[in-house]
């Protein structure tokens, strides 16, 4: 693994300085080549569900493993959107003259090589093969077990295509084995940014093994405050959305904070509605005072369920809210409930999360949501990329210097002087 | 250490929420407090000189350990400057509807914790905190013993004017033991970014041996190239200046690199004006066999010498002066000296480095020269921030989402769709 990803570092040079035409010509490429092999693909896929059935994994996973003529008509309209979006390399995100011919840019440039770990989805393989492409990125995919055979393929395909229509020999690699996960976390020297996908203690697992930068989220634990003036009528079909429209997604809401005179109030007929939807309650034993529900402590408020099950705690007011968000969530997204715009505008500020809402589902924190177009994660680090990453996320920047001679030894001691002028 | 950073955690919140005009109120007060407190920092800064003299520490280091009125009058302008810079926090980086009522903003916003480890240099004690406050960071700093005293009362100076002017407890924390700097780097929990200057190994060892990211900069070995169709009279003086303007700097030149029949034309003469200027040259074999220096191996070329030392190496054209700053340098700031812009340009593309420069000096690689007011660091990583890290380089961003009690099931099903629509 040491030595492809030494190769995939000296091609990634190359692959950073391919022009956006090439790119778009890669990515051109890919989606034909993914039509024409598309039998090949669903054959390999039907070796995965019969695996999936024979191990008895369940339907909901089974869903996700999948790669049909929809999914396929979903990833080539994915592909052709992404050939539409604009240059994420090249920006020049700051041009300034320091002094006569001397001018500065700062222009954006792909990462270099990636890692990427990810969950058992075929389409997951594509998007995230494709997003690195367009950002002049070399990418090592690491997929789930459970889709080894359609990944096979799907890859075989992607990389094909994507050296004949002039991507350098590194640009694209798949990890099969399990084995190559630790090898891949040992290579600091050649790999620039590793993005694992997949449950808490996996990603954990890599954020403590590795001296590569890590963007990802470990845990999920998100909020949803119904502060005193909310609007109930929002707040409970909100609640119910968050709670369960995709209860797997690390943006489901785990917790549910209310504010004690609307507790006092309401939490009885919210819970009613609550149940009728199918969710198991649980609470301290303030909220065992109010409703029904089974008991838990007051540390165990970091849960993270991903299930029909919701934390419940009765909170002073919104800053007593915001305390116990800082404390107990993941920094990943928490909403309000309000038509107290102070409120809000608090609430949003003080908590130090990724995504901070106002009245709506904490499920919307989604890269195609927010309309990044696919995202290759999320992320509850707040160094270099926050919440959704999209392509945005899979480039950094250089300075340029175009001088004509400048030495420093001029500007320090004062037979010349810098006058700063930002141009364009 | 835990203890402190976890109770800095929770005012980091705080510290965060303040307007721009209390944060410049602050640092006002500061500038104030230093004026008025300057004979105490003076008779500190004696006390360190002392001990500096007693220790026989070098002439260079304590010209940069001296905090005379000269350097005071410097930090007060650079503060001046500072309130005058427009703010980082608060920026709208992206305003979008995503449908009626559901809008999404990107606002940049503070860090939260930020540990500073730094060399023996008052002034800079100065310039880091500052920089924090201005961007609603909290800030552990660290300085170096030899300026113990000095900071001492800086720090104290500082820190009541902060807290006077209303930041809240934990805007600020020295660390003062040498073993400190192990406990900080265990506080992963509450500390989200560390930026150690100092020497290589320094840096090393702290990124080696923490959880928290880390920016900052271990190496500096960077190259001036001397093309094919270069200019000498731009070069030679360019080379003189990187190497010897400021020996010390992380930005000074380590290896010339040379064009084959340049150096076969000229290197004799470039030699006898390298050598006039004090300059120890050193190079391989091929060298050699040009010039007298002395003899290096061929793997010893990523040397960071410090000192008024060259290493020189003769390559066969751009490629190969590209191919071995990527294999040897530390991606830091490299110069190519040419006339040819096709060769400055694939140069400047291929060239994996946070600089790269056309006919000037490497040493331009600081944040003043790149008029970004004081700077806490250079990073070589390319992940968050790259190349001089002024303010830019301290705020992260959240999204805000402003609904009006928007599910995702109703845009999951179809009954409702996005419409992303960018505003202002």
């Amino acid at each position: 693994m040491q030595e492809i990803t030494r190769k995939m570092k000296l091609d990634s040079y190359q692959m950073a300085a391919l022009s956006l035409e090439t790119r778009n010509t890669i990515l051109s490429e890919i989606a034909k080549a993914l039509t024409e092999n598309q039998e090949a693909i669903f054959a390999a896929n039907a070796e995965d569900m019969e695996r999936a059935e024979r191990d008895q994994i369940s339907t909901a996973v089974k869903k996700r493993l999948k790669f049909d003529e929809h999914k396929m008509q979903d990833v080539l309209a994915g592909i052709a959107d992404l050939i539409q979006i604009a240059d994420p390399v090249g920006k020049v995100l700051l041009e300034r003259e320091l002094d006569e011919s001397l001018v500065l840019k700062k222009i954006s440039c792909p990462i270099g090589v990636i890692g990427i770990i990810f969950e058992a989805r075929p389409d997951a393989l594509v998007q995230i093969s494709t997003l690195c492409i367009k950002s002049g990125n070399c990418a090592i995919l690491k997929g789930g077990k459970e889709t080894a055979s359609t990944n096979k393929v799907l890859f075989q395909t992607i990389y094909q295509a994507a050296l004949n229509a002039g991507a350098p020999e590194g640009c694209l690699r798949q990890a099969e084995g399990h084995s190559e996960i630790d090898e891949l976390l040992a290579c600091h020297e050649s790999v620039d940014l590793l993005i694992p996908r997949g449950s808490n203690q996996f990603v954990q697992y890599i954020m403590n093994n590795t001296k590569i930068p890590v963007m990802g989220h470990a845990d999920g634990v998100c909020h949803t405050y119904i502060d005193e003036s909310a609007d109930l009528k929002k707040a409970v079909p909100i609640l119910i959305d968050a709670k369960t429209q995709y209860t797997a997604a690390c943006n489901a809401t785990e917790t549910l904070l209310i504010q004690r005179d609307v507790a006092g109030k309401h939490l009885k007929e919210i819970a009613e509605t609550l149940k009728s939807a199918g969710i198991t309650l649980r609470g301290n034993r303030e909220v065992l005072s109010l409703i029904e529900a089974e008991e838990m402590g007051d540390e165990e408020y970091n849960t993270e369920y991903l299930d029909t099950i919701l934390s419940i705690r009765i909170v002073k007011d919104v800053d007593e809210a915001i305390a116990h968000i800082n404390r107990f969530g993941s920094h990943h997204t928490d909403a309000i409930i309000t038509e107290n715009m102070d409120n809000a505008e608090k609430f949003m500020n003080l908590v130090d999360s990724a995504g901070v809402y106002m009245n709506c589902s904490t499920r919307f924190a989604d890269g195609y949501r927010y309309g990044f177009g696919a995202e290759v994660g999320i992320s509850t680090g707040k160094i270099h990329a926050r919440g959704p990453v999209g392509l945005d996320g899979l480039v950094t920047y250089k300075y340029k210097l175009y001088g004509n001679g400048q030495m420093v030894g001029d500007y320090a001691s004062g037979r010349k002087s810098f006058h700063f002028k930002d141009i364009g």
